[in-house]
């Protein structure tokens, strides 16, 4: 763990000690083999990590403040989709040389998000080679209490928060840039960079909700993962996925929605709920700063049927991101 | 977290479902954003990652299997330092490509160490780039029990499990090699890829010693880890240093102990004590398959003697590995 070597440790007491983020269930936090930290009673623990790659995860050219902040946002995403509260987290960070300026911005973008959420960095590891970024989040459940995705019901309505594919059309112009207003550009890159987890709509959902799942590799390939999980079937109205009025102006209505269902990095939630809760669900949403859209339902029939309600059809592909 | 897109799916189902543990305390392990895991009643949790990257911390030509078994290891050392119980592991890999027989190897190393703690994987992130293993290991402390570096008291006799440098002499060899017999190169490699985490001496120790610390970067660096932590010195006694006859045929006597002081990768513990507990702990370890050796003693003073009792004087250098 951290502070094994005198260099590492004074690059950990110059940059990640300056969280502010200080929690009374941490008993010991950076800076021994391990950190001790304590469940409140009654409530189970959720783990999730991932690994944020330069390149494939991110442009190269990506800010560190951006780095910093996703490697936090996309773990703490994992967390929402359970419907845990965030509590902990430990950083495994890989890099090629010791570049203050670099470091400064990448802790500056980590721990605003950190702080936001409440969320204490208790440990990790600092090594040498290629940039390698991975975060592992802890968060708290109720006992009993969580959104699994194998519990989609048939029946159930199939929801959204946000919009979907903006990420997409970022990466996009990242790769062959076209013509974008400054406020696009910001709206855009921002959705790429600075994804929202969606704690907040995740406690609004954990006792309404059936199967929940964050999208991270597109709409297509994350709700399969439930529909498989729970050995249930979809209707999705691709007319009533929510588009951004800045991915509609800059793509064709089919190109909109092929991004929405394929495009990775969204990181909005995706969950399945009784019809019969939508009321409370509406209720609860309305203090939130996060649209809501009810894209389909569930079906006792296995497969994933792409309908429409009143507007287009769509006939476009819909395979997700694959790493391999 | 794993499962996100099909391929990585039929990796993980093909290789990492094959583990043979199986705990009860795991209500979710792999296959959804997080696992679900209980800490039992009056258990504090104790949390730690570690990196490892090719040509870094191990050689590049090192076996998929020595790999996997390693990267688990030095995490479970992390463990025993602090005293606890190893429960789960989280796994971040990643690869350059999809090496059915690099995995199926890495594996058999894993989750042979894994099984013989009963330790559960129960979830991780699967991503194409540099090869680099990132776990993440939990493990369970009773309430007010641990081991931590800041505890040492002046009287405190110093102690180690096992030999210090061996692993430094292998990586020597593996650098630039030497004549060596089978039976030399097979302890020596062993020492390196196969490192013993000391969770029974941890066991043993927890109730008896007042600091630990696992060596990892080398006997000098890490006891200073402890007297910083603890605002005292130390006095070691280099001819009590425990060498293994292969070291000390190859090399010279202050060659074997610049190697003990300085090199990486031995995984022992190093711990304090106050004396009044030496009997009990001599009686404790005289079932465990593990060497225990007293080294030297905590003093008042800050700072770090290399003394000797008995035997040679030492005036080597004293730096341990740094990573940047």
């Amino acid at each position: 763990m951290f502070w094994k070597v005198m260099n590492e440790f004074q690059i950990i007491k110059n940059f990640f000690t300056q969280q502010t983020v200080n929690r009374a269930d941490v008993k010991k936090g950076i800076g021994d083999d391990c950190a001790i930290v304590s469940v409140p009673p009654l409530h189970q623990l959720a783990i999730t990590t991932d690994t944020l790659i330069a390149g494939v995860h991110f442009p190269s050219e990506t800010e560190p403040m951006d780095i910093g902040y996703k490697s936090l946002a996309v773990n703490l995403s994992d967390l929402a989709a359970m419907g845990a509260a965030p509590a902990w987290v430990t950083l495994a960070l890989t890099l090629p040389d010791k570049n203050p300026k670099w470091l400064k911005s990448f802790c500056e973008g980590f721990f605003s998000l950190a702080a936001k959420f409440n969320v204490q960095l208790i440990g990790g590891d600092l090594t040498k080679g290629p940039l390698s970024i991975t975060v592992q989040a802890l968060g708290f459940l109720p006992n009993q209490h969580h959104l699994l995705r194998s519990n989609a019901k048939a029946g159930d309505l199939i929801c959204v928060t946000g919009t979907l594919g903006d990420a997409r059309l970022a990466l996009k112009h990242s790769n062959q840039p076209f013509n974008l207003s400054a406020a696009d550009h910001a709206y855009l890159y921002q959705r790429l960079n600075r994804p929202i987890p969606r704690i907040e709509c995740s406690k609004a959902i954990i006792n309404l909700a059936h199967a929940a799942i964050d999208v991270s590799d597109g709409l297509a390939a994350d709700l399969t993962h439930i529909l498989t999980a729970s050995e249930v079937g979809a209707i999705i109205y691709v007319d009533q996925i929510p588009l951004s009025s800045t991915l509609r102006h800059h793509l064709s209505y089919d190109e909109a929605i092929h991004f929405a269902l394929t495009g990775g990095d969204d990181y909005e939630l995706c969950f399945t709920m009784p019809t019969s809760n939508k009321t409370e669900l509406l209720h609860k949403f309305r203090s939130l700063n996060c649209n809501l859209t009810t894209i389909g339902v569930i079906t006792d029939q296995p497969g994933f049927i792409l309908s429409y309600q009143n507007g287009k059809p769509y006939n476009g592909p819909t395979q997700g991101y694959q790493h391999f």
